[in-house]
């Protein structure tokens, strides 16, 4: 089997039917359709083989993770998944490997009517960089750089699951139940793309968590050249996190990244209609804190203490 | 330094103004303005160490060349090339290396007036996956697929110097001043944006020759269910494949890769304002056979002889 008929049984199956598309794999680029009207996003991550998931893991994980964290780059942005480049290097020409990769992408594609619209295929280490396109509304882009002093910060779900899971792999005494929803939410993390769509009209800024609360706030902070003030009582830890880390669940909960959650930043005017239309949504966000003028994080303890945070997150270098 | 510097420090300076760029480098997505009436072309190469480059060329040659390789398949689909994104994987951070890095690839996206707006930078074994952005206006995109019997073949520029240049690196009883030119060739491919555009107007079928002559036209008469003849003495070999290659000369022209000149087809009735065309823009290309309506590829030699050809070229697998 050759480069192009690996390219024909493994990826020119991938095809998700999109008008958009006028045509995806085959030739030296892609063509796509931007409809008027809409802005074009784009955001690309690489996964590296004991870096970003481990040689142990399935390729059906690595696939559908690999979409999985692009999806939520799109999300945090307030915009629509449309389109999809996939680099795949790969050491061997596996065909087994390869068929559950397909699958994974597939099926992780599937979800967000994604199309798989070209790429390329190389011999090396083991590496994937997905390159994904979305579209948002003209003017509706939600970005980093717009909390403002006053905004609330809420965060969309419960944190440091993913995070323990990596760090609880190799732990013989845990509930097999236990780890297995772990690994589910390190594996098959679910992006907020519906949220993302309705932070266009309520926030003034947002930001996937991926290397961490702490670190992913901080960038938000940073970029809008503003600080914050996290209630440490507010934070919604994992269950499983605070069953198994105790003291250190919220460090977990702070620090631990590829939760795939957004943080974003709401207006105190618009926290009622957000909240409604969340409701209505039927998702649960929580409020942990608050934009404040003066740079760097702090916290707030159930004493009532004021602390200075540092942020903390994943850094390859 | 860590990863947000080094982005900062090397990739965040290279900034080419474009008003189509709506914010870059800094957020979890670029996001892009596409002008009503026009297409997006995307198309992505990982360039891997010691496959595509080797360790031994300079960090700017590898940056300025994987920057090359992509505006060619913008180029081939008669497009014109405009945003960047590059996944960056490196085993260490070698700030002397960056730097050079850096500049190749601004030199390179500066020539065509590319934005690079955004990537990833990881840790881990050294390669490079670009994916590039284009335009082409509604309906003017030229594919692989539109080649027609009778069809003249063109191909723009003289063949086989990359491919000689790869075979000599280790040789010494070369001309350094050939050697140099060479590499040039090798290391500095002139991509044809301008030829592409102007094929819009004129050509059925175009692609970029980066894995051979011969695998390349095979790629536009397989997805084009036609076939070729080629009159090989009419195939442009590059002077020095000649001087140094003798009876190999033309079978590096036909199956020597990363060329990036263009390969493509017109019809009998256009052909004369395309020549004008190119006469007008100082551009030289070469008429090499014809298109079949007889699948696969046949050749014509200077003693009138026919042949069948193999379509052979670089497969990673």
């Amino acid at each position: 089997m050759d480069e192009f008929s690996l390219i024909d049984t493994y990826f020119k199956v991938i095809t998700h039917y999109r008008e958009d598309v006028i045509f995806g794999i085959g030739d030296d680029a892609a063509c796509l359709h931007v409809p008027p009207g809409m802005q074009l996003l784009v955001s690309c991550d690489t996964l590296v083989a004991d870096v970003h998931f481990l040689s142990t893991w399935s390729a059906y994980d690595i696939a559908y993770k690999a979409v999985m964290v692009n999806v939520s780059d799109i999300a945090a942005m307030g915009g629509s998944p449309c389109w999809l480049t996939l680099a795949l290097t790969l050491p061997t020409l596996d065909e087994k490997w390869l068929q559950q990769f397909s699958q994974g992408l597939r099926d992780a594609l599937n979800q967000y009517q994604i199309a798989l619209i070209g790429g390329d295929t190389t011999r090396g280490p083991l590496s994937i960089t997905l390159t994904i396109h979305g579209l948002v509304s003209e003017g509706r882009v939600v970005r980093r750089n717009g909390a403002v002093p006053g905004d609330k910060i809420y965060v969309s779900g419960e944190l440091g699951a993913a995070a323990l899971a990596v760090a609880c792999e190799a732990r013989h005494d845990m509930d097999e139940s236990d780890k297995a929803t772990l690994m589910e939410k390190l594996l098959h993390p679910t992006p907020r793309v519906d949220l993302g769509r309705d932070l266009q009209a309520f926030a003034h800024a947002a930001i996937d968590i991926s290397d961490g609360l702490s670190a992913d706030l901080h960038h938000v902070c940073h970029e809008s050249h503003v600080g914050a003030c996290l209630a440490l009582d507010n934070i919604p830890i994992h269950p499983l996190v605070k069953k198994y880390q105790g003291n250190n669940a919220l460090d977990f909960a702070l620090r631990g990244g590829d939760d795939y959650e957004l943080c974003f930043t709401v207006a105190p005017k618009n926290e009622e209609q957000l909240l409604a239309s969340l409701a209505h949504a039927g998702l649960c966000c929580y409020c942990i804190g608050v934009i404040e003028e003066q740079p760097g994080l702090r916290a707030k303890t159930s004493e009532g203490e004021s602390i200075s945070l540092k942020p903390r997150g994943y850094s390859h270098f």
